[in-house]
């Protein structure tokens, strides 16, 4: 593919020296780069494929990077990027050292605020127009995109209440697509498809809130969008422009099949065909291990229902959705109500398996504590994509969580080592659990073919011996004591090492830590977190208190944030990867074996 | 005062008995016996008042506890909980071993959800209407009572959004009073003055979402309520009633001064008059010392910049907003979006000081994780009411800040022992640090009458040592410390302890550390706050990692929610009050002395 727009357009300086109707030809250009590089890197497609007009439109009538621009949650800006001088690493997309797959600060003076988690642009953008207010900058103008299934989220709904009683110069675009990863859900959407239609009554919501507000115009038409932006350009304070576009707009297969092509994996350019991957039988992932166990549980429990906050694909509750539909819901970006609702749901003999990809669950931090700890109830928390998840970088690891889930009183915590340990304290929980439990897995895949066993019950608060062992003792929790299990295996299982499944981080199995602090010389702690008040941390807590002096070596996420990479390349940063861990367990074996 | 009618209602079942005509008595009898108590026990006052015909409507109407009601926030709950059979205990409230001055839902069948911090009552009750539903009680009601200020939180946005789309039985009630703690402010508040007047254009932000909107009608007026409630009984599916009152209505005083009347102390019942506290020249509280300081601060830094999430009075930002107008923001109960907004504003060299109360930054976790850390924005976090805050019990202690804060890479965290550790961390912050800040501090008064002393730089990550010793080191932070420094010095100073002000949570001085566990033969650490993963748990991974063997006593919160009473009861129940630590130390120090 030939790109001579493109290939002479390096910075939004250069895009403003093209001719206006050349513009289509560059959308063009730009549509299929983006194609060309994604098909065979990887990375979020649709979502850009949909605002490239829009993108060509911003940077052609604002004076980026003077004026701020903000793409909210960021998965459609690989078009600002491209066109904003990262058009020849772009190859290099959320790979180790190459750029991120979101807006990032210091990556480039474009990238006015890293994005990732949804819903922030509106506060993010608002706080720069008033500092701009406050600089006596008039001119400068202030553009959050953001889109209809991210505005339904609070936060967004925060800054809107915020902005419409403000006299700022900030422009919202709302780029209803209708989607966000899944299909939007709720009243504004609803709301927003009658507006589309015509038929919504005589009436505006974005009005009501204060704000000017334009459409719905045709997002792919550049020239319409174009004309609005210079229009809204001149219109003193805040104002919201809605436009309609079509997520993975030009592709065919991406429009049709908007939620694959999110984020497709490697496809072919051309025809939008999936590549196949060809890796032979492979254990489950763990997501599909939730989803198709909960449909199981729940066929036998009437009292089970299923909340994720708009992650039905991503966290496998899809599959209860369209099995047992009147039972699992999916609420929208909206983890505070998915929490509080799940509470709610609790108080009435439901059973709440609420779940949210760990770093996500941040965002309802407060209600976890407040609505669902301090009253005792049972709901089911499974998070999704704990530990360090590769390529989506730092603002999607889901490292904290052992932390501050830790100091939460009344809550169950607990890190299945496999997908039987999954099943099994899934089943563990709906049947009768008297707390409330988080389950924490990571992203990817589990270890066994055959994991579709009879269920058994895990008494709360029991750690598994793996191996006895006569000097060290290894303490992991979750997947990663899969990677111990596997150095020990390669080092000839060394009879001075010791491994243990500890599975809950609380409550802790005092009684197979006493064993172990009494027997041993050396502990070693492995968690795919933080260190600072995670997992080893716990430990530290417990041997303390019984005064025990044993040294605790502890492995994990150190006090910094982790670049995107691979998962293992992210491992390795943090160094929990397979090769520092081997070397460690090595040179401690050699000592004493 | 006679209470004839009040003192036969012992339950909803009683007042149903009631003749309709004589409801407004039985109003006034309520409203004064509210009155008579809350003039004594103290308490909150006027959002109970503003309520008075909407509780006994609800509760004539509705078949409570079968039909379920939630009660936002709870300040208002007052009536619900005398005329649900704790009038006799209603002196108790807020007192240790008393009832809670929130719902709570182990204290009686008719608090259906236990509340305290805002906007998660729509959330709750779509959850058990959706399980009404789901258990084919097809005839049972939900209703949850919402203010206008905690509506326009995101997380009661997130329930409507998603109550708007199903079809269960369910009614909010908007109690429009215009005030939450302070008056209400943006775009929603606007909009509904707006309707109240009669001005609001011909549209409705509630049919927008798709809710049965009627109103709004006069929520004084109860033979209204009880006509439109019965109505609405009958009305299948989501709906919204928008009733009109006044907060504090009834007392003169409390209807004219809304922001002194929520919670006033101690009055005189008759007149309202608020009776002085004779305590002669006291220290400042600590909200106090960070309001002074700041418009100080602000006067000298036109960077600076105030915000709060509604709490403009309880932080004391209403000095500077009353001062420097321009440059400091009430945004509402919406502490996601002022962090976010905080963030943004950072981004372009202004310097915000984002003031949240410990408790209530948990609903902005991610924020100050995703927005404000990762992009090591310069953001200075003053968290008030930090630790056990006392009457307001376990919804409202800040007890896991520093667990859930020291996770956070490039955060720095501090705790002032006094009023000028405060002042000079703020003069510090605002200074040219390049790291965000989160400085936090208790409810209630510092120690010292001369705190308006010169400022000093504090050099980051240095503790301070108050006292040499020779066998125990005691490490406190923050004000707790001065109970230490009390206790040392009612033990004679004794040559054996020595006490160190450790300031920094993060990063922690590990300089002075290293000095005293070297030193020293025991470690003694002291913290307002949870032990688990807090300060403690810090000092510990410090040991471990420099392979200190010195043995460490932790005092601090254990694992439980602790319920309310006064400071020093609630500290008394954690183990950290004054008698505790004075036994301790005292046989530590005889031992050595």
């Amino acid at each position: 593919m030939e790109y001579p727009l493109l290939n002479n357009t390096n910075s939004p300086q250069d895009l403003k020296k093209m001719p206006e109707v050349d513009l289509h030809k560059l959308a063009k250009e730009l549509r299929s780069f983006i194609i060309e590089i994604v098909s065979t890197k990887e990375g979020h497609l649709g979502a850009s494929l949909g605002v490239v007009e829009l993108t060509i439109a911003l940077h052609y009538v604002f004076d980026t990077p003077n004026d701020k621009l903000i793409w909210d949650v960021g998965h459609q800006a690989y078009g600002h990027k491209i066109l904003t001088g990262r058009k020849e690493i772009f190859d290099t997309n959320r790979q180790l050292g190459g750029i991120s797959g979101f807006p990032k600060i210091n990556e480039s003076e474009y990238d006015d605020f890293g994005t990732g988690h949804s819903s922030t642009s509106i506060s993010a953008i608002l706080g720069m127009a008033m500092a701009s207010k406050l600089n006596k900058e008039h001119s400068k103008q202030h553009i959050a995109v953001v889109g209809d299934a991210s505005i339904a989220s609070g936060m967004a709904f925060e800054g809107l209440n915020h902005l419409g009683v403000t006299n700022v110069n900030a422009l919202i675009i709302l780029n209803d697509n209708a989607i966000g990863i899944d299909p939007s859900v709720g009243a504004l959407k609803k709301y927003l498809t009658n507006v589309k239609a015509g038929t919504a009554k005589d009436e505006n919501i974005f009005e009501c809130l204060n704000l000017d507000y334009t459409g719905p115009i045709d997002g792919h038409d550049i020239a319409k969008l174009i004309e609005e932006l210079r229009r809204l350009k001149k219109v003193k304070g805040p104002k919201l422009l809605h436009i309609i576009t079509t997520k993975g707009k030009g592709l065919k297969k991406a429009e049709e099949d908007q939620v694959v092509y999110h984020a497709p994996g490697k496809f072919d350019a051309a025809t939008g065909e999936r590549l196949k991957k060809n890796k032979g039988v492979q254990p489950p992932k763990y997501q599909d291990v939730f989803g198709h166990t909960l449909v199981e549980l729940a066929k036998q429990n009437q009292k089970i229902v299923g909340i994720t906050p708009a992650m039905p694909t991503g966290s496998s509750l899809k599959l209860m959705m369209d099995e047992i539909p009147d039972r699992a819901f999916d609420v929208g970006i909206a983890e505070q109500h998915a929490v509080t609702l799940a509470a709610g749901m609790s108080t009435q003999g439901l059973i709440p398996f609420c779940n949210i990809y760990s770093t996500f669950l941040q965002r309802a931090y407060d209600q976890v504590i407040h609505d669902v700890a301090l009253q005792k109830l049972p709901v089911i928390f499974c998070l999704d994509r704990a530990g360090l998840v590769g390529q989506d970088g730092p603002t999607h690891h889901g490292i904290f969580d052992l932390a501050y889930l830790r100091c939460i009183p009344n809550l169950i915590i607990f890190a299945p080592m496999n997908e039987m340990e999954l099943r099994n304290i899934m089943f563990t929980a709906q049947n009768g659990l008297d707390h409330p439990i988080a389950i924490r897995y990571p992203r990817g895949k589990g270890v066994n073919l055959d994991w579709k066993k009879a269920f058994e019950t895990i008494e709360i608060g029991t750690a598994r011996c793996i191996k006895e062992g006569a000097e060290t003792a290894i303490l992991t929790i979750g997947h990663i004591g899969n990677q111990i299990s596997n150095i020990l295996e390669e080092l000839g299982h060394p009879k001075s090492i010791g491994h243990y499944d500890m599975r809950f981080v609380k409550p802790l199995d005092k009684q197979m830590l006493r064993t172990v602090f009494e027997k041993y010389k050396r502990v070693v702690t492995v968690e795919d977190g933080c260190c600072a008040g995670g997992f080893g941390s716990a430990i530290l807590e417990f041997a303390n208190e019984e005064n025990f002096t044993t040294p605790v070596k502890i492995f994990g996420v150190p006090d910094k944030f982790v670049e995107h990479g691979t998962i293992p390349e992210t491992h390795a940063m943090a160094g929990i990867d397979f090769d520092t861990l081997h070397s460690y367990i090595k040179s401690t074996s050699t000592k004493c074996d």
